[in-house]
């Protein structure tokens, strides 16, 4: 039975290459996150387990994507940097934003219960959409964190007066009501008056999102929490696999003792810092390789 | 803080809103499905139960985007068509693909070891891509359909008798030799006289797929395995999801006896039947609205 | 002197093919026509030799890619229908527009003193752009025309009684003023009760627009205005173009006498009639093979 | 009679906007411009006035078009690089694409027979495709540039020999043949050996193509062949349209006494140089705005 008559069917495929020469942002972001954090009773305003298990998923998702630089995150949201020069899946617009949601969506459910001490309850499963965006230039990788980054603070600021709002009594219409209008300056005001908070003090990570990069390994990463597979197990695990579990209980005068090649075996990092000032930019540029 | 400065960042976004007035294929395939599978040590040439979670995840798919009127998988592969006049995400071509392999990767991922009887093992977890294609009419469509379940028969008669000569004692090399260059003839002749298999009475997921549609409910439904949630997590379920569980211990007797509007309450329905002649189309011609 | 170090700007291009088995509408459409038409003092509200300049140029391009089955034009535009099947330039998008494009604005640029009796006027030039929209059954593409030939009345109503108002010494203004607001109906009474005018009355070429398609040639047509070259330039004309010339001056009579095979020699052919009522579609059915 | 019934049509328009903050390439290319060049009986190899007829339709482009930046152009095709920052009918390909081309057309059919001696014979006709390619950052339009302008040197030198083996009384197979497989330094040496040329002493306008850019005007700019419409005429002309006759008459001299704001206005220039090397851009780098 020969399939050729059928086969015409491929030439409806339309793909779309990406623009070569430009840097590749794939955001993923949370398919109806409202139902789902209410369901699984995420702490509000933010729920720091379940910042970690996205981050986590992140991290997850640049080992396996070797072509992502630089990774941020805040909220049900996550976007991956991939190099100018990636050639991942021919720039197939379709494959990046699939695989890299696919594996993210696996990462991040196997993980749930981990981070949040509770099972996931069928049919509430959790749920990404992802998309490709093209950028020419550095300065416009810049602006595209930046732009998350404030609207983390945005959205951060928000929540958390009405949240403690809430928190204090207020139905949620009220609290809504109440903010409708304010500027940033009111808010802080708000919030050190009536809820006795000084914004500068809540933790960086809800200020600030995730940021992960690669750096030499300095300290014991989080990757561990998955690796504690029994030794039968971690024979099955491939080279590649491996090497993730190499230099993890060094401390830092143990990795400067490492000749250079080792060096430069390079480990996820996350950061909860202002990405949009130059500082950071300047003291990782060696680790950027955008 | 305005965000206003950065958010031009957002311009660079190049949406593509798949062509109206078409059906939309999406098919999600595995990712390095042959590492995967010999990591978990999958029966070969087929191992039931992974079928099984494919058929299970994808009926989930369908229950969750009711646009989906029919879906067809084999292999690690699942296709899924959605009708002509969807307007599922204003029918952008991204989200469609992006959204239905991550609810189908979130939903094997976490069933995973129900079906499988061991555990998924970090790193080494389940990841699919997603493109979606268009067909303009009908023809295409069954021509679609029909290229797929050719591709399952071509490669389970390879397959059924290159492990049937492995599991003989010959290395794969040979095996791979030996039936170089046969048609589906000397495959058969092959079967027989030197496996003693009568290709015919192979099971017939093997050789035809699994077939998805929606048709009144006339037996208890495998989505039946997730939903024994204690009855305090049945309570959180919204009304759409526990419509799922309406009918779903009716034998066909009581299914009859029911009145009209209820009876029309469809449910997905598997069949390993042949999809490429007619008798499954017309048979079907009520429920599947294309 | 090597030219692959620079060839890999190539794989920049983005080409868009067109999805198979869609019928394909070119339209092009004219740029900065009110200047253009002012310029050159076309007849307002209409200029019927202006009109014929686009039919004429809309036939040299029909006669020039055999793909297209029927074209429609009113005013400034004119659209193209390529048959579902076609391969022009293997349906690539940029490909089609452009050389439709560049083929009618040839044609107009070199007629239109011919037509409209007075030179081109540099730089004040005939400029068009086009665009290419795909279709996917019959009746998208009597919707399409019926929506350009609905266009073509609503325009044409609206224009008659504009200009016959400003020809009657009312200023532009006011003449807009008068109109605004104004239903069908109002302007056809305004028409007749102000203009003397029964709109019924008006030709149909204005009414209706222009509508072509290919036919066993009846009559003298059109194209012949420009192939009054001499001998000596016709003997340079290859075999396609010379057939083009044949039977410019058989009858009705003579056509029907004509062996079978000579009488599926079509010739585009123009009406000015009703395009979205049934009767055009069935009288010619057998011409129009869409 | 309401048009809403039908517009729905309009939705099946997939616009595509190029990628903002790259260059826009735009490249015509003669469509079957081996039998036109036939036609039309143009020297060989290379045929002078075509080019520069080529030449100042482009030109008149980059007149019309001010956000094209350079231009260049070689045989039958001519290349407008557009400005990171353009944004022209917002981007749209198609409206890029078939505007440019459509200009060229008019622009060369009209001009034909001032340049070429000759009447252009209905039906054939100039015709050109077009279409647009994004580029990143500046290396890769000067890749982009000199890809064309070695395209040029390698088909001129081709030309040159084997035109001049025809025009020899060689045939045209035998011409091809001997030229097969011979490398540039080959070619230069048959050349001189066989055909008394020195490559270099060839005219700059075939070896290097031509260059446009926009300068502070020096000259008597060749636009003007257009200008010499009668006074009545060029009243009919706007403001913009006059201004390109401003300042044709003044020689160098006088250029360098006029105020700087007048200075400062610009005027297509064409080149026939290397661009390739740097010398072409650090000099031109006031006027170039890449």
């Amino acid at each position: 039975m020969a399939n050729s008559k059928y086969e015409y069917v491929k030439q409806f495929e339309q793909m779309q290459n990406l623009l070569p020469n430009t840097y590749i942002v794939v955001r993923i972001d949370g398919k109806g996150f409202h139902k789902f954090t209410k369901f699984y009773e995420f702490e509000k305003p933010n729920d720091e387990q379940a910042l970690k298990l996205m981050s986590f998923s992140a991290c997850v998702v640049m080992e396996t994507f070797s072509d992502i630089q630089i990774a941020y995150g805040q909220s049900d949201e996550f976007s991956f940097v991939l190099s100018k020069d990636s050639e991942l899946y021919n720039r197939r617009s379709d494959k990046i934003a699939t695989c890299i949601c696919s594996t993210f969506t696996s990462v991040y459910a196997l993980n749930f219960e981990k981070f949040m001490k509770k099972p996931l309850q069928f049919p509430c499963i959790p749920i990404f959409d992802a998309r490709c965006v093209c950028y020419p230039d550095l300065q416009n990788i810049r602006d595209y964190m930046s732009w998350r980054q404030v609207d983390c603070h945005i959205n951060n600021l928000y929540n958390t007066c009405f949240w403690g709002l809430v928190q204090k009594g207020m139905n949620k219409q009220e609290a809504e009501k109440t903010l409708s209008g304010t500027n940033a300056g009111d808010k802080n005001e708000l919030l050190f008056t009536r809820l006795g908070k000084n914004y500068n003090n809540e933790p960086e990570i809800f200020k600030k999102g995730t940021t992960i990069i690669r750096q030499p390994m300095k300290e014991k990463v989080n990757l561990k929490v998955e690796l504690d597979v029994d030794n039968k197990e971690q024979q099955k695990l491939n080279k590649k696999q491996k090497k993730k579990l190499k230099y993890k209980d060094l401390n830092q005068q143990e990795l400067n003792q490492l000749p250079n090649q080792q060096k430069e075996d390079l480990q996820v990092q996350e950061f909860n810092v202002d990405i949009i000032k130059d500082n950071f930019w300047i003291e990782n540029k060696d680790y950027i390789l955008l």
